[in-house]
């Protein structure tokens, strides 16, 4: 990539010179400005390359200050809005133009790059050895083992057909497989995504009134979530996932774990409406034998799982624990025939390959719009799931994830899924945990995994007839406490009172109102933060440590010196504009007139002569903030204060330039504090 | 006042090791971070006191960078979210305290002061001469003589009757003149506020049905305007008024100009029906000699302002025109009885003193919600217009205006204003500009003016019975250019591109929706800005200024030079968030293996050994940007790169500990840029 060579010349031929006023009793300097006509050249593209411009470096020792005072003001254009928009879409699409270009000049190694970079198992599958293939499969058939009686919990959560769990438990792993970068997520249904299905979905359709219509929209918002989740990554959206912040996700999820949590007690009590809201006050009435069974398989998994943790070679139990669960509960059902006796059971599920649902998808539905919303918004946290699952178990081995990558992979994934009867898939975070334990080496544990669902499909399914609902309401049960994660709420209280909100917010929203309001809440009181955080109209009073030439804020390094007579400010917001610039001007001119008033009695040294106001933290200045800054100078010049603008960053170099702020008010502005100093002091002190 | 010394210590007593990775080819160096217990007075409230602690400074000499680490490590901690909350409070209150000591130790000229900074004019009212009021009571006539006519016209477009706008210009500048601290500014009645209370109040209440009861409305919401500003005043929450931008009042204000002009040309033409909407489609039809006395009387006083212009000495020209025009169309339809061919007059004006209008005020409407609310959107406009008048003239001048006591002045203004049959005033721009051109000394024009308002009210008021309407439609139209700044627009676009957004949409929606609406698009365009500037994910590269120990953005400084083998980055945000934490994460990740395979077949120098994190623009990060670190952190060590964090800021540096990121995940942090390099590569390079 070469760098574009924009002509931007910046035109000033005045020379301005500043004295600071007679009454000040310390040495005078005279500093002379010198702001010259200079093409520079203007490198808008050129981040990556170096730029050592040697001959360019004057005579350093004899007149530095002013040739740095020149160098700040004689910077070039920084890029306009559009430039840095039209830059970034550049960048993004750069590496699909590169591989595109290498294409052309070798047909044959650039199409397989390509395809390598859209299919990761390319590049995997040709160093994949047979001890790698053994570690997978052992992972593969542990994962399988939970993935089992946890896809048919959570269809049941979904308000599908137990069969559907297990078809969205085959196609989707394979699917993954080829086209996903992560090595050890477990891709199936999971509870959130579950849940949020069936709060949303039956809002338009009845599953008790109408289980075909309902498993058609079903469909067709996978579909759509699965469209959405390939956009994101195809246009380069990563980032909107993001727009779910981690805290807010642990709220969420722990808010939806409580909700599920309240659902799954009435399985299992063995009560047979199921509700249709997903808040608190809907539960409670019962059937012995159903709490009975489903309690003491509940705490046999429990246990399990404690032995688990405690004895990590044992890791292996609490991932087959619900499948022997399963296995036990219903040998027992089946054989004292305790579903004539109340206890309710799963009875027929439909075995087999995945039918295709091709055409049960609806797009002519009267409620299209609230078809396509829903899909976003399943989009969004299945995303959200996924991508935290791989991005820290990825983190944890050590290699990078491709977020935009992953998003195309999950869309893909989500598509083909809803063509064959599949509904919303994800990353399950209990699975990749328990797959990682299992030591899976590749993504191929997923394939094993599915290849052994699909063949209990095939086999076992008639064998499921007796299997209790209770057991299932068991296992979805043992699954929650993973959800909610009390010691990560803490950590999020303990480092951020904000993030705490956002995540105590959705909880409380998800619980107390519904999963769109939990999630709404979480995102406002986000941006909230973000606008708080921005506008905060502090200013810190910086001091010199000691040895150095660093001037550091005097409250976070009590060693800072501060000069007499001199007052140095930073402004501690990013953003200088109408919201905080008339009150940081206030604060500053209190600041410096009533040290003036403190001093009138004492010695004159005590008076603040020079300000010097240290912008190097703002990013940009508006149109307020430049009329601001006008005033606090005019001000202090009236006041027999002189004020130094040190350090300011591109873009505000060029708008104080173009407000002619030099040419206008007389202002000054070096390149570091240190400079501004220097000019007022002298180099020594 | 004194600093309070919570002892906030920092418990860490973990040394620990970094070393470079071994394939580093450059020579290597260990660095030790000492992370000793250190028991730090904690200077929460200490802002102001000089911090010169000689005692602590070690022998720099000998072992600086391991010194300064520490420094950076063992900062005190930064004051909790709920300290800065109570803080700024105190501060805020914090002149009001002390007044009051000294009121309690000097009981008599501690009332003295306290009266003498509620009321300014105590201060300035010792200094008064006698030239300055022969210019004040040149500048006062003036002044009235231009107040007359605007005051009779902006009352007929708060659909008032004429007398209410000549109440307006008496008793609030008076109450003004005792509690203002600007000097120029010229209390009264304006065209944006009177249109503000016509279009919002007559949605209550239709003026022309019942116009006792739309009377009644005006002064109620003009007294909760009042309560509103001056609650503004007192509780320091000036910065609620900055929430409209500059660039937002620009567009406000042109959009309003011309949907005024647009209700006036029915004057000018001579319509019967005044139009109660706000918006363009509602006007046409006419009568010849109202639109041809009008329109002479309008080309009349544009002369006179054109020639105002041309010579300065002829300022009070513009000034006068009005009120000449009124006298003359005025004679004209007495002399010629015009009234009976058509010609609207104004009629009978109630004169007299300002009648008390304390029982018209209406607390039990059941409109009470919607009256509260205009209320306050009226006291919010009538406060940005007032503060923006006279921070403009106080900076021409060289003073300060004090925000808050200019809101709780104006806040009196309008109860008072309520009590005595006046509506909202606010400082007029077009008046202030009259009254700095004439040589007004202080706020005692305003007194000149008022005083010659009230004689003309009980002398002249029967004089003006035949005064045409055409006329008063001139003298609001003339004053409509002025307040249509395209100069200022065309400021704002080449400065700023988002707040030209924001003035833009300010002006649409006033224009094509509702004053409301208006307001609204321009606070939510504004805060766009706000969150789309915080949040972008944006890094830099930095190189180091030859001859400094700056570090700068390569871009802006092409002269600076980066060390080979090291990435210096910066992040452009304020706040490592949710929002950008994964996109900077990402994109620093790409950096460093896209130079990475560049370099492969190249010397092995070119590789990226370091990346230098400058995060000295954070202001603050969250769980999100935390984890965000970490991960990058570990991707690079397991990519052989090491990161360095440099000048963390306080909150930072305080977070990063709290989450035990050095312990966690052996990251290096730096006092500066210069440092970390300093450490990897020698002093030296």
């Amino acid at each position: 990539m070469a760098p574009s060579t924009d002509s931007g010349a910046y035109h000033s031929a005045k020379q301005s010179q500043v004295e600071l006023s007679a009454e000040d009793p310390e040495p005078q300097r005279e500093l002379s400005m010198f702001h010259q006509t200079l093409q520079t050249p203007f490198p808008s593209l050129a981040n990556e390359t170096p730029r050592i411009v040697k001959e360019e470096i004057p005579d350093l020792e004899k007149n530095g200050l002013a040739e740095r005072a020149h160098w700040v003001m004689n910077a070039p254009n920084p890029p306009s809005l559009w430039h840095e928009l039209v830059d970034s879409i550049k960048k993004s699409l750069i590496s699909h133009r590169t591989k595109f270009q290498s294409l052309k000049k070798q047909p044959f190694s650039g199409a397989f790059s390509l395809l390598e970079a859209v299919f990761p198992i390319l590049v995997w599958g040709r160093n994949y050895t047979a001890t790698k293939f053994k570690n997978d499969l052992l992972a593969g058939l542990t994962l399988a083992s939970l993935c089992i009686p946890q896809s048919i919990g959570y269809a049941t959560l979904a308000k599908l057909d137990p069969q559907y769990g297990l078809y969205t438990s085959v196609v989707p792993p394979l699917i993954y497989a080829v086209m996903g970068t992560s090595r050890e997520i477990a891709i199936g249904p999971v509870a959130v995504v579950s849940l949020l299905l069936s709060s949303m979905i039956q809002k338009l359709q009845d599953p008790e009134a109408n289980p075909i219509a309902y498993t058609r929209l079903v469909f067709t918002v996978t579909f759509f979530a699965g469209i959405f989740q390939a956009a994101f990554g195809l246009l380069r959206l990563g980032f909107l996932v993001d727009f779910l912040s981690h805290a807010a996700i642990v709220g969420f999820v722990a808010g939806a774990a409580i909700v599920i949590g309240l659902q799954q007690l009435k399985g299992l009590l063995g009560l047979a409406n199921f509700t249709n809201k997903t808040d608190i006050i809907s539960v409670f009435r019962w059937n012995p034998y159903n709490f009975i069974l489903g309690s003491s398989f509940l705490c046999f998994i429990l246990i399990t799982r404690f032995l688990g943790k405690r004895n990590r070679k044992l890791f292996w139990l609490p991932a087959v624990a619900p499948l022997i669960s399963v296995i036990l509960s219903t040998l027992i059902v089946f054989l004292t025939r305790a579903d004539k006796h109340g206890v309710r059971i799963v009875k027929h599920i439909k075995g087999g390959l995945n039918p295709s649902s091709v055409h049960q998808l609806q797009f002519d539905s009267p409620n299209g719009s609230e078809i396509v919303k829903t899909g976003l918004i399943v989009a969004v946290v299945a995303l959200t799931e996924a991508i935290a699952v791989g991005r820290s178990f990825a983190s944890m081995k050590g290699y990078h994830l491709d977020g935009n990558k992953e998003m195309v992979a999950m869309g893909f994934v989500n598509i083909a899924g809803s063509l064959t009867s599949c509904y919303a898939a994800t990353g399950s975070f209990s699975r990749t945990a328990v797959n990682y334990s299992a030591g899976c080496e590749t993504v191929m544990s997923n394939v094993v995994m599915a290849l052994t669902v699909l063949l209990s499909l095939q086999v076992f399914t008639r064998l499921l007839y007796f299997t209790p609902i209770a057991i299932l309401a068991s296992i979805i049960l043992s699954a929650l406490p993973g959800l909610i994660d009390l010691h990560e709420a803490y950590n999020i209280w303990k480092l951020d009172k904000f993030d705490f909100l956002a995540c105590i917010g959705a909880f409380i929203g998800v619980l107390f109102g519904s999963v769109e309001i939990g999630l709404l809440v979480a995102v406002l009181i986000s941006f909230a933060k973000i606008i708080v955080n921005s506008i905060q109209p502090g200013i810190e009073i910086l001091g010199k440590l000691p040895g150095t030439d660093a001037f550091c804020e005097v409250n976070q390094y009590p060693m800072a010196i501060k000069t007499p007579g001199i007052l140095t400010i930073r402004i501690k917001s990013s953003l200088l504009c109408f919201a905080n610039a008339n009150f940081i001007n206030d604060r500053i001119f209190k600041w410096v007139s009533e040290k003036e008033v403190e001093s009138e009695g004492n010695n004159a040294q005590g008076r603040i002569q020079l300000v010097i106001l240290d912008v190097s933290n703002l990013m940009n200045i508006d149109t307020s903030g430049i009329v601001s800054i006008e005033e606090l100078q005019k001000e202090l010049v009236s006041h027999g204060t002189q004020l130094a603008i040190a350090n300011p960053r591109w873009h505000v170099i060029h708008k104080l330039r173009q407000a002619n702020f030099v040419e206008k008010t007389g202002g000054m502005i070096f390149l570091t504090v240190g400079e501004a100093m220097e000019a007022y002091v002298g180099p020594d002190k």
